[in-house]
């Protein structure tokens, strides 16, 4: 048990390992983000990621985060919650480095029944734009 | 499909509502976050939440997330990927309002078999002082 005491800047701590193949993949995203390319080996080879993959609206190309700025959980979920996301869209951009591509800016909270926050993220989403993805059938 | 021209800001979304109930959250602990506090009635009530939650080393208390400041996925993982972790503490500070408490910022990079980062995590967990840890028993 390590306590506040016992922690220091600079301590390393190294996990064990662990194989991911692609049948627990497929498990997780079929409950928890049941998006084609996580699913579909046909549908992952045509996605922005080119193969199966773990990583984690209706944009075109799915639900692909790049990287959260934040995350918090102000309160925890409770048995029998009931709970909603709203999702505000906070910056659009497009990439300087990949044309036809850019990135949406979302506030996403989850709400549980008393309206009460119980998570905020906020999330860089990738987005295609039109003109490319068109181009491109 | 929502393309990259479709969004600007102040766009709000709102999803369906789901129930979350004892028997999801414990199943979903017991493959992904198998603290006590996730797993157990008894023991959550003795936790930090005062009941079972969903709220995202081994400190004392368990590995409680209060906020992530930046969460990143540099490439994906691929079906047959050996993942570990590591996970450097950046900072300690006891908590202002909280007396006995306090928080520790850590980087969490999870890497594949090449080494090659698949996420980074920058999180603050809570921590308990031993002093306050002693005197409750």
């Amino acid at each position: 048990m390590m306590y506040l005491e016992d922690f220091a800047p600079g301590q390393k701590h190294v996990s064990g390992s662990l194989r991911v193949d692609a049948s627990a993949i497929k498990a997780f995203a079929a409950q928890f983000d049941p998006q084609p390319f996580h699913l579909d080996e046909d549908a992952a080879r045509g996605s922005f990621f080119g193969g199966l993959a773990d990583s984690g609206f209706r944009p075109a190309g799915g639900i692909i985060g790049t990287r959260a700025e934040e995350m918090k959980w102000p309160r925890p979920v409770r048995p029998g919650d009931e709970l909603h996301v709203e999702a505000e869209v906070l910056e659009v951009r497009p990439s300087s480095s990949r044309p036809g591509q850019g990135f949406v800016k979302c506030r996403t909270t989850t709400l549980n029944q008393k309206g009460e926050p119980v998570q905020v993220l906020v999330m860089n989403l990738l987005a295609q734009s039109r003109a490319a993805a068109t181009a491109r059938q």
